[in-house]
């Protein structure tokens, strides 16, 4: 059998590509139980990957930082060309080049019709969301593979209009997928439009992809921090101001060297619950999250993109194992500030990121660094990236993507 | 063959029950071709109809001011019980109850995810959305009938938790496949909420909804208008007060007499293009939409959900066959006014509204007088309805709704 | 001098009325000099109180949980009558009755020209935000007393249209300056709307009041938890479902028992930092908030009215102290959780709610249990209810309020 | 006496420039007595008029095509120095640099609180909304002119943060008043985003500067529509696409031609009632209207910033001197289209875009052609204006704008 490559979770620090069946038109047998659902799929789609790229969030699970088991099959971030697609997909063929929305959704719960697809109730048993190649996610496999299956297709996928156009411009298409809607949900959560000054914490791909969304959503003045010199590079690469976080000066002190006041009308968190205190060392989850607090104004509103998780078995203490952090509430509520966290719903933003894409109006490849890698590099790809690259990886499983 | 029975208009002012065949699993011709789906469809359910509304809308086909042909079939107001599915229907079983949203859509088109779906854009040739047996919607067969094809059923149909229950509560439940998300989609349109004063031109049956929905929404003061005493009764009975524009005093008189001011908050039109002017006589098309400017203050939205059409053949003078009416587009502008046109995306609305019936926080049946009626009467209904009578008439075809 | 009796702090536990000067036109030095205006008041009016309630946030600096000093003046629910004003108050008049929102607003800030009233820039030299005879708040004097000084008038007042309504409804009107509103905002904030089910945290008046509002706003189910017996069985007196948080059963557990179903579509946090764990005992400042994640619907808005404070010298712990709490974020982040802190801006709801008094749709006073007492009864009040009185004080000054 | 130049409408066709009395801190005697306010205005300032920009709304007095009568004084697009203030002036002081919005607004009634200050209740007897110089408007003076008086100066008006910043950026921040928000009003009210396809129709300084903005909001793609090829020309030159209506191609092809596609996603009217049919010749006033419904998709929100006024003695019919216009309702209806009408509340984004422009992302200065003339030559600048020029005229009375 066989046929398939996929990227394989071993044991922290450790991913291998392996040789799978390839994938069926049918959904995990689990959550076809506990959702009523016919194993079956005819909504489904096989398809040839055309790019896939690493996320940040498949570093929470290499690094040990999630209750992940070895085996586990990686990669949520995936553009393809439909190679097979059950007879209830009306409104897709195959050829088409598509791309998908990490987020899982059925189209058809709640949730779903009211936009909310990182929250579909339909394909998790576990809670409500899912993902490709994630724990706690239902058991879909993971897309950083030669082919992948796609439910409810005509819903979750979104057509290139233009196959050749498509694949001249797949490094752009490709953050579709994950990061370019991410970042830019996290500056359009916390409220990111025109003449705004905006902070994002976290220089890594979708804190560049935040930042890059607060530019595109008309910002004043995009201040990004970090205690990465080569990523703070890349953030100033596309007009950025940059801070460094490590350096002796508060956060407030540098701000206020660049906008002359020491806060700002809209921030970001990129980072999560695997944040550092300034100037590194120990581990303080919740110390991006009271950092922007510090620094935005009253009134204004938190965007969190940032992973935070229910179970942290590498966590210092024993709350933050269960994802219990110490959050300044106190002084949030003073400042009658407002948080929205969780998933982005991928859909909401891909249709329009996308045209700003095919126009000339995004270079979002650009500013992430997007590097692409065969895939039996993707072990390499995963150390680098770990190790603080200013890179967002793309794997080319097939060696379709043009020479830049 | 045969075994269904289904209302048919014939010619201006009659309508008959024929007996046509069984529905199938199959979308119309017309719509698969145009775009390019297949014909069979495994994502549509046949229903048993449990109620099946006659509606106003239907009335301007019936009428003649529509380019609705001889044999056109009716019915788009359907509750029913699932007999058969295809074999994409995933989250529905036969034996469930289901309300039927009037709007046909496909739960996979940009409007779709948007929320909306009342323009879908995969189920009419002709332009976007579509609805069940109504002329220029794309040939979907009517549910005033036995038995009727619902396609896209897991995105398109709400369940009711339980059959009992549902059975229990038809009379209310039935109204929410139309006019009461309709009502209420013209209220919400116009701003209303907590404290606000609102006209609702109109007391037939999506007028009183629209009141009905006013009050539940928290509006302080819902005035009606109209020119039938008994429909204006009617509006009083749960707690409107009531203008009669046939009197001498204006419109504006009659409201500075309840509010001591001559201005709402809100308005809602729910008359639509066959109005008349005050004290009746000939028929101004533009009249409801020009009064509701007049009496609303500046800055304030106008909610319209009666209908405005593209062909009228029964129009007094060549613009308004076409659609074309005199607005009193200076005033509008002077108060800032907005103004929200368009079918009602009922999926938005149902399920909202379906929690409040079971709670027994809405009655909307008593509201709106429900009046069931065999399917073979039909006909009368249509007659007693278009002589304002202050009824909503719900064909009951398989006899299973309790009586009151 | 003197002629102004107002309540004072004394000590942990203890208020006493005192004998003060009599207002006038004039801004707190402090806030003059720190803002740039001047001492001299033009915009301001001096208010005979016609009633003014003890609200729930006072407590907090009568037990001793803030920094408030000794000598601290009290009270910011305030209605009154105005007796004097500045050559700038153009549309108020010597006579009119007005409702004063609890925070102070210039009217001219950017926050204010926004609606954000509740983080004014020009009102309080510590931070944004301000409030009468309250800790931290600018040294405004407050309004437990027989004459009251308000700034900004023309903005931050709204009057009464007939003064003999006014009279007559007064005890549901006092309920404008803050709880009522404070309740609907913490709905509204949640997302509270027609057909949703919804838990409120806290049966105080600013619980009762959330409570109340989700039924204005059209919920299908709206419970209450507390350990409060005497109040859970206020809540019911108003068409609530109660839970009693200090049962075995456990949160879950018991609405999972009225909705088969163990979340809620939106929550309200009317508790705030004072919050005991389940059982009552030991104070646990973050477990309300911590229980409404648990209980609220992936997607959902938690509206979080309750207080939390930046400074509170009473708590358990030193993190507590500064306002930092522990927070289940990764469960918060896992069900896309919104979360809606800080005090309400009570302009963008008072006019609405009013309405709402006016034409009889609210009957806030009975649901929340408002008890008239003379100002010299005020020490009484506060000690009732501390003890936990299912009661709403209204402080009636000069004996205007008519009898029930 | 005198003193105080000033830009006056003597007869359709001609203005002069006329000496006239210094202005005075007093409201007009009509309004004050229509509202009840004094006279005096302790919250107003004196301005000398930095830049005075000629509208093209002054142009529809000027042609006779409004009610406004000889002798009426001209000007509401200002940017001044604060020469004179009242004793409630608190924020702003002698010397500040500030934009005038055009909207006079008292800060105080419901409408200002709610962030409606193009529809303010106390500033006009005669309707909701008032401008400085304009006829209907309440008589205020007009600010092309060498000093204007500015009532409620702490509400309206917004000081640029640094002086010599101010005067170099002139050129820019004098679009502050007017056209700059108006277009980015009919451009958000539109619902223009990132990646949505534009249609402004109008290439004089309004749709310029709604193009514009429809860039800053991300639009992916911008056509601008006129029949004036020098405009055309204008708008090309910051990136738009431009359609010129007087060719035989319609609307609908030459879009097509663009976009491969016959619909945007949203449109901008900014033209108004002084419209012509496609090809020149007559005027239709609601030509343009019904243009844009007819090229925006089903459920788009049509954007209408361009003037309709509700008496224009100049109209071709009666229905039109009363501003009834022949609007295509049935087609709007059918596509749910939603139509946002009149005055830009200025205050809502002129803080954004002057971040903007300060910060050097907007430069619509240069998207208009801005045209420094001095008071003097305001009667030759009214008649090139006229005559279709691509130019933005801004008059400089004392000769403080530095040269290019």
């Amino acid at each position: 059998m066989g046929g398939n490559r996929i990227v394989v979770y071993k044991e922290p620090g450790r991913v291998e590509v392996e040789d799978h069946d390839m994938p069926k038109l049918e959904v995990p047998a689990d959550v076809a139980q506990a959702k009523g659902m016919s194993r079956e799929a005819p909504h489904a789609v096989i398809l040839k990957n055309v790019s896939t790229n690493i996320c940040g969030s498949d570093q929470h699970m290499v690094r040990g930082r999630t209750t992940a088991p070895a085996g586990q099959t990686l990669g949520h971030e995936i553009t393809g060309e439909i190679v097979e697609k059950g007879n209830d997909v009306q409104f897709l063929d195959v050829g088409d080049i598509v791309t998908v929305p990490f987020n899982i959704a059925c189209g058809r719960c709640r949730n779903c019709r009211e936009g909310a697809t990182g929250v579909c109730l339909n394909v998790n048993p576990a809670r409500a969301g899912s993902a490709y190649g994630y724990v706690d996610m239902g058991g879909w496999e993971g897309g950083q593979a030669d082919f992948v299956m796609v439910p409810f297709a005509d819903f979750n996928l979104m057509k290139f209009p233009d196959r050749d156009q498509a694949l001249a411009k797949i490094r752009d298409l490709t953050m579709l997928s994950d990061i370019f809607p991410t970042g830019y949900h996290g500056a359009v959560s916390a409220g990111v439009t025109t003449g705004m000054t905006v902070y994002v914490a976290g220089a890594g791909p979708v804190g560049l992809a935040a930042a890059y969304s607060a530019h595109l959503l008309g910002a004043a003045v995009v201040i990004v921090g970090d205690l990465n010199k080569e990523r703070l590079e890349q953030a100033r690469s596309f007009g950025c101001e940059t801070v460094d976080v490590g350096q002796t000066a508060t956060l407030e002190e540098q701000i206020d060297q660049i906008l002359k006041t020491n806060e700002v009308d809209c921030a970001v968190d990129a980072v999560g619950f695997e944040a550092t205190g300034h100037g590194g060392g120990e581990e303080k989850p919740a110390q991006v999250l009271n950092d922007i607090m510090s620094i935005t104004r009253a009134g204004g509103s938190l965007g969190i993109p940032g992973l935070y998780v229910t179970g942290d078995p590498g966590a210092a203490d024993p709350d933050a194992k269960e994802g219990t952090l110490k959050v300044r509430l106190g002084l949030g509520w003073a400042k009658s500030h407002s948080f929205v966290t969780g998933q982005c719903p991928v859909l909401r933003y891909n249709r329009k990121l996308m045209m700003s894409i095919l126009n000339d109006k995004a270079h979002i490849a650009d500013a992430v660094n997007a590097t692409v890698i065969p895939l039996e590099d993707a072990p390499r790809g995963y150390q680098e990236f770990d190790r603080g690259a200013a890179r967002k990886y793309v794997i080319d499983p097939h060696g379709m993507i043009p020479a830049a």
